[in-house]
Protein backbone atom coordinates (compact mmCIF):
# COMPACT_ATOMS: atom_id res chain seq x y z
CA UNK A 1 0.00 0.00 0.00
CA UNK A 2 0.85 3.63 -0.51
CA UNK A 3 2.21 5.70 1.81
CA UNK A 4 0.84 8.69 2.67
CA UNK A 5 2.66 12.26 2.80
CA UNK A 6 2.71 11.97 7.02
CA UNK A 7 4.26 8.29 6.69
CA UNK A 8 7.29 9.63 4.20
CA UNK A 9 7.96 12.46 6.70
CA UNK A 10 7.85 10.00 9.67
CA UNK A 11 9.92 8.30 8.13
CA UNK A 12 12.37 10.39 6.72
CA UNK A 13 11.46 9.87 3.27
CA UNK A 14 10.19 13.66 2.75
CA UNK A 15 11.79 16.63 4.27
CA UNK A 16 9.22 18.96 6.77
CA UNK A 17 10.09 21.45 9.93
CA UNK A 18 9.34 19.44 12.65
CA UNK A 19 8.38 21.17 15.39
CA UNK A 20 7.27 18.13 18.14
CA UNK A 21 7.76 14.20 17.38
CA UNK A 22 6.45 11.05 20.03
CA UNK A 23 5.75 7.39 19.35
CA UNK A 24 2.18 8.87 18.84
CA UNK A 25 1.91 12.17 17.27
CA UNK A 26 4.14 14.37 14.77
CA UNK A 27 3.80 18.35 14.76
CA UNK A 28 4.75 19.87 11.35
CA UNK A 29 5.18 23.59 10.02
CA UNK A 30 2.26 23.36 6.63
CA UNK A 31 4.62 23.27 3.69
CA UNK A 32 1.64 25.35 1.93
CA UNK A 33 0.27 27.51 4.57
CA UNK A 34 -2.97 28.82 4.55
CA UNK A 35 -2.44 31.03 7.29
CA UNK A 36 0.59 33.09 8.72
CA UNK A 37 1.10 30.25 11.32
CA UNK A 38 -0.03 27.06 9.70
CA UNK A 39 1.00 24.11 11.53
CA UNK A 40 0.19 20.49 11.21
CA UNK A 41 -0.74 17.83 14.40
CA UNK A 42 -0.63 14.53 12.95
CA UNK A 43 -1.71 10.99 14.41
CA UNK A 44 1.26 8.59 14.00
CA UNK A 45 -1.03 5.51 13.17
CA UNK A 46 -2.75 6.20 10.02
CA UNK A 47 -6.27 6.75 10.81
CA UNK A 48 -7.64 8.19 7.84
CA UNK A 49 -10.25 11.12 9.39
CA UNK A 50 -11.61 12.18 12.53
CA UNK A 51 -14.73 10.15 11.14
CA UNK A 52 -12.80 6.87 11.34
CA UNK A 53 -11.23 7.47 14.87
CA UNK A 54 -12.22 4.87 17.52
CA UNK A 55 -12.63 5.17 21.33
CA UNK A 56 -9.76 3.24 22.41
CA UNK A 57 -7.83 5.90 19.84
CA UNK A 58 -9.12 9.24 22.10
CA UNK A 59 -5.91 9.38 24.21
CA UNK A 60 -4.36 10.99 20.91
CA UNK A 61 -6.77 13.29 20.74
CA UNK A 62 -5.75 14.93 24.06
CA UNK A 63 -2.18 14.47 23.53
CA UNK A 64 -2.51 16.48 20.03
CA UNK A 65 -4.81 19.40 22.00
CA UNK A 66 -2.27 19.49 24.90
CA UNK A 67 0.28 19.88 22.39
CA UNK A 68 -1.86 22.34 20.00
CA UNK A 69 -1.66 24.23 23.33
CA UNK A 70 1.70 24.24 23.77
CA UNK A 71 2.53 25.07 20.14
CA UNK A 72 0.29 27.71 20.14
CA UNK A 73 1.65 29.65 22.99
CA UNK A 74 5.47 29.03 21.39
CA UNK A 75 4.77 30.38 18.36
CA UNK A 76 2.79 33.51 19.88
CA UNK A 77 -0.36 33.24 18.95
CA UNK A 78 -1.89 31.90 22.14
CA UNK A 79 -4.71 34.47 22.35
CA UNK A 80 -6.41 33.50 18.69
CA UNK A 81 -6.03 30.32 16.95
CA UNK A 82 -8.21 27.92 15.23
CA UNK A 83 -7.95 24.24 15.49
CA UNK A 84 -9.47 21.96 12.68
CA UNK A 85 -9.53 19.21 11.19
CA UNK A 86 -11.43 18.24 7.43
CA UNK A 87 -13.34 14.49 6.54
CA UNK A 88 -13.44 14.31 2.91
CA UNK A 89 -12.36 15.99 -0.30
CA UNK A 90 -15.78 18.54 -0.24
CA UNK A 91 -14.23 19.22 3.35
CA UNK A 92 -11.02 20.36 2.03
CA UNK A 93 -9.34 16.74 3.27
CA UNK A 94 -6.06 16.37 0.49
CA UNK A 95 -4.38 14.01 2.73
CA UNK A 96 -6.41 10.47 4.24
CA UNK A 97 -3.90 9.84 7.41
CA UNK A 98 -5.64 12.09 10.52
CA UNK A 99 -4.38 16.04 10.97
CA UNK A 100 -5.15 18.60 12.47
CA UNK A 101 -4.87 22.34 11.50
CA UNK A 102 -3.53 25.19 14.15
CA UNK A 103 -4.07 28.00 12.22
CA UNK A 104 -3.67 31.82 13.16
CA UNK A 105 -3.07 35.27 12.18
CA UNK A 106 -5.94 34.58 9.35
CA UNK B 1 -21.85 36.57 36.72
CA UNK B 2 -23.53 36.97 33.20
CA UNK B 3 -24.29 32.91 31.74
CA UNK B 4 -23.02 32.23 28.69
CA UNK B 5 -25.34 32.13 25.57
CA UNK B 6 -24.81 28.28 25.79
CA UNK B 7 -25.85 28.54 29.35
CA UNK B 8 -29.02 30.05 28.78
CA UNK B 9 -30.11 27.48 26.35
CA UNK B 10 -29.07 24.82 28.83
CA UNK B 11 -31.28 26.05 31.41
CA UNK B 12 -33.62 26.30 28.74
CA UNK B 13 -33.57 30.69 29.02
CA UNK B 14 -33.35 30.53 25.63
CA UNK B 15 -34.31 28.98 22.76
CA UNK B 16 -32.76 26.36 20.88
CA UNK B 17 -33.01 23.24 18.04
CA UNK B 18 -31.23 21.02 20.52
CA UNK B 19 -30.01 17.66 18.38
CA UNK B 20 -28.52 15.94 21.68
CA UNK B 21 -28.03 16.66 24.95
CA UNK B 22 -26.04 14.33 28.44
CA UNK B 23 -25.24 15.55 31.26
CA UNK B 24 -21.46 16.62 29.73
CA UNK B 25 -22.70 18.04 26.43
CA UNK B 26 -25.73 19.48 24.17
CA UNK B 27 -25.68 19.73 20.92
CA UNK B 28 -27.62 22.25 18.99
CA UNK B 29 -28.23 23.89 15.72
CA UNK B 30 -26.37 27.10 14.75
CA UNK B 31 -29.09 29.71 15.03
CA UNK B 32 -27.17 31.64 11.86
CA UNK B 33 -25.68 28.74 9.99
CA UNK B 34 -22.70 29.29 8.18
CA UNK B 35 -23.09 26.35 5.98
CA UNK B 36 -26.09 24.09 4.66
CA UNK B 37 -25.26 21.72 7.31
CA UNK B 38 -24.20 23.72 11.05
CA UNK B 39 -24.53 22.23 14.49
CA UNK B 40 -22.39 22.81 17.44
CA UNK B 41 -21.24 20.88 20.26
CA UNK B 42 -20.83 22.09 23.65
CA UNK B 43 -19.51 21.57 26.54
CA UNK B 44 -22.02 22.07 29.66
CA UNK B 45 -18.77 23.18 31.93
CA UNK B 46 -18.23 26.63 31.66
CA UNK B 47 -14.73 26.35 29.73
CA UNK B 48 -13.68 29.53 28.24
CA UNK B 49 -12.14 27.83 24.78
CA UNK B 50 -10.03 24.91 23.72
CA UNK B 51 -6.63 26.76 24.86
CA UNK B 52 -8.13 25.92 28.75
CA UNK B 53 -8.89 23.00 28.67
CA UNK B 54 -7.40 20.43 30.86
CA UNK B 55 -6.35 17.08 31.11
CA UNK B 56 -8.35 15.50 33.55
CA UNK B 57 -11.39 17.03 31.05
CA UNK B 58 -10.42 15.37 27.70
CA UNK B 59 -12.99 13.05 28.11
CA UNK B 60 -15.41 15.28 26.90
CA UNK B 61 -13.24 15.87 23.82
CA UNK B 62 -14.05 12.30 23.38
CA UNK B 63 -17.71 12.89 23.97
CA UNK B 64 -17.71 15.48 21.38
CA UNK B 65 -16.09 13.54 19.13
CA UNK B 66 -18.02 10.57 19.29
CA UNK B 67 -21.59 12.39 19.14
CA UNK B 68 -19.95 14.38 16.02
CA UNK B 69 -20.03 11.43 14.37
CA UNK B 70 -23.04 10.42 14.87
CA UNK B 71 -24.59 13.32 14.19
CA UNK B 72 -22.42 13.57 10.75
CA UNK B 73 -24.41 10.29 9.88
CA UNK B 74 -27.84 11.30 11.08
CA UNK B 75 -27.36 14.60 9.05
CA UNK B 76 -26.25 12.16 6.13
CA UNK B 77 -22.93 14.16 5.59
CA UNK B 78 -21.05 11.50 7.11
CA UNK B 79 -18.47 11.55 3.66
CA UNK B 80 -17.63 15.73 4.03
CA UNK B 81 -17.59 17.47 7.08
CA UNK B 82 -15.21 19.78 8.87
CA UNK B 83 -15.24 19.96 12.76
CA UNK B 84 -13.36 23.55 14.12
CA UNK B 85 -12.95 25.09 17.16
CA UNK B 86 -11.72 28.70 17.45
CA UNK B 87 -10.06 30.76 20.77
CA UNK B 88 -10.19 34.03 20.78
CA UNK B 89 -11.79 36.89 19.29
CA UNK B 90 -9.60 37.13 15.93
CA UNK B 91 -9.89 33.38 15.27
CA UNK B 92 -13.93 34.16 15.11
CA UNK B 93 -14.89 32.96 18.54
CA UNK B 94 -17.64 34.84 19.68
CA UNK B 95 -18.93 32.88 22.72
CA UNK B 96 -16.47 31.87 25.34
CA UNK B 97 -17.70 28.60 26.35
CA UNK B 98 -16.25 26.04 24.12
CA UNK B 99 -17.81 24.52 21.54
CA UNK B 100 -17.18 22.81 18.28
CA UNK B 101 -18.84 23.46 14.86
CA UNK B 102 -19.79 20.85 12.67
CA UNK B 103 -20.26 22.16 9.16
CA UNK B 104 -20.89 20.44 6.00
CA UNK B 105 -22.10 20.95 2.34
CA UNK B 106 -19.94 24.51 2.51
Amino acid sequence: MTKTIFEKIIARDLPAEILYEDEDIICIRDKFPKAPVHILLITKKVIPSIHDLKPEEYPLLGKIITKAQEIATQEGVSDNYRLMTNRGPKAGQTIYHLHFHLMAGI
